[in-house]
């Protein structure tokens, strides 16, 4: 299989217009100021500090900027192997000009400063996105997000609710849930129309997906409305009973699916992560997994929502296989991007290989960038779409046989088309 | 790795002619006799259902045949990168004379006729054996299967026992026994004399093995008499406890494994597969599984059988590594195939390459089709014998230097060598 | 890319001398007297036996060793596909000048008599050391070992705590340790002092490390001093509870990780064996797994002791990402080497691709050999080379653009030089 093929398919896919369909942009900042913003991405504080950088030189308070940076730069000789290196590397040379191969203490000011430079021009967001060629920017909004000063067409809501599902036992989520909908969540009822009206607000405001992020033990199932009571009743007092929180997860889990319903919203899952597992860890650095986690604990949720489209992403590359056959048998499975700790070439490949060889074709989400700053798009999607036209060379131009054309047309139902027929097109 | 030299051992390969050690094959019926038949699999009928076509319209009662193909195709193009859809292109270049590369609802009815009209000579399942070069076909039968009216040598009773160890509690099966054998399972020993008299008739009539289905959570343990009569006596009753159900379905499996031992029959086992997890998918396509399983659960059974050999099939390539360290250590572990959500290229090839370069090349049954109907064997024996010259052109011939000739010998055994010195050779 | 690309960077990998940081090498016998040493490994002796050579024709009493080596040649042909079998045929041309491709019962003799007059020169030892290019070895060394009488320089003492951790209650055990150390472990404090001891023993005869083999269900947590001496009486009186078991076997295993701090000595961790599981296995080749184990059972331990270094070995390809992610985030937890049922080409491959792309690069140990006769270091190190040698072609410098220098630094580093910086340079 040549380079030359490949070349060619990259360079077609290349030239795609894309939506990323989840991030975490702030849609009032969401590209650059500095270096730092890029830097602090936990990626870059995680690895550093895991390759020896003590977490308070990272998060000493009051530090500046390009202070940050320089401490940060001095680990990174230790971390230039990575993937989450390289994406720094290639938007270095591709957005701020760049033009060495490795980022170090006697290179990294002019990196800096011709970054801060790009950043200050009053159309740099702009810039970026054209660069990138990025239509449409997904975020994850918080569940009190007013959703105001901000083009929803171009940076699209999306409610996020695990704070709603996992922490309903701090009155600090409830005091902003009543706050968000004038309904103070007390009772089942009063829970389930609070979440109504959050759903109506998001809906209002053009919000194409309801998502969460669950812990590899979660299991789904239907409550009573006498038991979430119960539970309710429970977690309110203070200190519930484990059974008692379960309870009340299970119960606004499965109301977030019934308004999906309703509100004909696809449901994200985001399945598989343990939060706080490395206490002592950088922000955003501490969470990790249990690989002992199935598809089958959704069984039920997939059974009775037959209407409701669920993008499933799962953190750990043991668990691609059960997704692919999941979404080969439930209509309403769908696999969705290349996620955190298996969003690494190495398993993106072999994960995309599995999907595009089993699971309809409409049914595959090639990929989001989980960014928290635009300029990461760029890099990220580069990276898939070199994977993704190394596999549509050998697996289909290769081994199917198919010409060029066809193969590119895949790739761009994969990198795009999916994501406007399962989310909807741009307004 | 040139691509001359995995042609050159494609086409050695390809010279071989076939025993196919697992199929479904009714030998009453082993062709096709319109496309309906071909793709009203399984394969098919579910992936197209899971791309969007509604159950009532591929499982209408009285459907003609023809109108359900018309209605599949529909839904083709959605699935036309799968490598399910690619088996039934090469069949149909293969096998129909069909010269497109897609189907389409502009040329699927010239493919049903030219299919149809194939399908009514005479000689069609005689025709597809030769040209698929396939001489034996083991067949999956029913133990209460009167193995009558047709060539056993060429089609070969296996013995299924997945109703008798999971479904003594229907009456049905109780009946189905009763009558099979005239011996009524209300006791552990009648139980044991009805099994004894299947093992004879069916190993009277030239079984070759044993083999059943198994679900994740199967743990095989031996079971006393009294144990036995007493949860036989709770599942006669109706409404067994869940514990009583284990302890039947414990006590039968290990009756199975000691007739093995009586009657020299392998016994195989195909572990993880979960039933009816898609409740309203299509007919066979609503089975999935739960990979937190291990072979671990099998310590006893391969202990307590030294002179049984096990055939293992797993469903899920998590358990891939496992079953080659299991059959790396104990004699009496044999890798089979790959199964069903397993059997795609991604997940083929590694496992292959895993269990040749680790077990002893004595240990491999290389493939199995699985298939309904004979027409299958062809593309899907095609994929796996591409597959295997890829893998020893690449491991052995580019990475271990060995000569063509050995390359080919080691893919032979592992083709169709193995399967006679496990299971016997062709009469 | 190109082969000749591979064959430069491996050029330059092998000009490295090599640490091997996990042996069994019994430094008073280091290397082969006979080729029977080599062929009793038991990677020979459990392929054979589980290819069909009796247990009791390889471990019959008063064997003679050239009648050994015979009884296994015969089966050698049916192992002659699996990664053991190359490193045997590696060996056997590299240090022996065997010139043939297959070791068959025509010309096994010849081999055994050329090795067996290599191996009766005086400086074998040392001719062995030097053609592989090995300058220092680490042992694996029984608690209660003297580490007398040998260069603890070439032969790095390890401490290995296997029996202080699990089998306590044999009363063998407790009477080694009070003969080692003068203290009987009667209480929590006796068996605290106890380890002390060894550890200063240990550390003053040189050792690097600790290092212990563990269940999959294993789970370290601090057990206090009350709940210790319980569980200890309860061992010490003879048929425990598995909770007093699992109690002693946590408190020592804390102490250990207590007394790795005190010392700055790494604590090597190789997670998920399962002992015995093939009762009637040869000696050595009865240990299996149960691949579903996660580190986020270690989360505790890994929180709890910052300041000591955990390199951690998992036997199941299954549990490599989650190794990966592990080392990405916490500090302290390092990949090690590719450990026993993982120790073969496409599991080393993929393993160790997750691992330099997304580990920081001083966190990743290559490789060791886990030796039992220094012989096997050759072929064991130059089968990682080669795997290591195409990975940096094709993730370094094909797909991120690497000069070749760069990428021969990676390899260099991760093969040797993080054995140092982890470790502890040659004195």
């Amino acid at each position: 299989m040549s380079a030359e093929l490949q070349a060619r398919l990259l360079g077609e896919l290349e030239s795609l217009v894309l939506v990323d369909p989840h991030t975490h942009i702030d849609p009032h900042a969401a590209a650059s100021e500095t270096l730092a913003d890029v830097m602090g991405y936990h990626y870059y504080t995680e690895l550093a500090h895991s390759a020896g950088l003590p977490k308070d030189r990272i998060e000493e308070p009051g530090l500046d900027p390009k202070e940050k940076v320089g401490r940060l730069v001095e680990q990174l000789g230790d971390i230039d192997n990575t993937v989450q290196f390289s994406w720094l590397l290639e938007m270095s040379r591709e957005l701020f000009g760049f033009d060495d191969d490795r980022i170090t203490t006697d290179n990294w000011e002019t990196l800096y400063d011709a970054a801060a430079a790009k950043m200050a021009q009053p159309d740099w967001e702009q810039q970026v996105l054209e660069q990138t060629g990025l239509e449409q920017v997904y975020l994850t909004n918080d569940f009190d997000d007013p959703l105001e000063g901000f083009d929803t067409n171009r940076y699209v809501p999306c409610l996020r609710t695990d704070d709603l599902v996992f922490h309903l036992g701090k009155a600090e989520t409830r005091e902003r849930l009543a706050k968000a909908t004038g309904v103070s969540p007390d009772s089942a009822t009063d829970l389930r129309d609070a979440i109504g009206k959050l759903f109506s607000h998001f809906k209002g405001k053009g919000a194409r997906a309801c998502a969460i992020s669950l812990p590899p033990d979660f299991e789904p199932a239907p409550v009573t409305n006498t038991a979430a009571n119960a539970a309710l009743h429970d977690v309110l007092e203070g200190d519930p009973s484990d059974e008692s929180s379960r309870t009340v997860s299970r119960f606004v889990f499965w109301t977030l699916a019934e308004y999906c319903v309703e509100h004909a919203l696809p449901f994200d899952l985001m399945i598989g992560v343990n939060r706080r597992v490395y206490e002592d860890g950088v922000f955003q650095g501490q969470d990790l997994y249990d690989k002992r986690t199935s598809l089958i604990q959704y069984r039920r949720l997939f059974n009775a929502f037959p209407t409701v489209t669920f993008p499933v992403s799962v953190l750990a590359e043991t668990s691609n296989q059960e997704l692919v056959s999941y979404a080969w048998i439930f209509p309403n499975v769908v696999c969705n991007g290349h996620w955190w700790y298996s969003n690494v070439p190495v398993y993106i490949e072999r994960d995309l290989r599995g999907r595009l060889q089993a699971v309809p074709r409409t049914k595959v989400v090639g990929y989001y960038s989980d960014m928290y700053k635009l300029e990461f798009a760029l890099p990220k999607f580069a990276m898939f779409r070199r994977i993704l036209a190394r596999v549509l060379a050998t697996d289909f131009v290769r081994d199917q046989g198919w010409s060029e054309e066809r193969a590119v047309a895949l790739g761009k139902q994969v990198l795009r088309g999916n994501v406007e027929s399962i989310f909807g097109p741009p307004a």
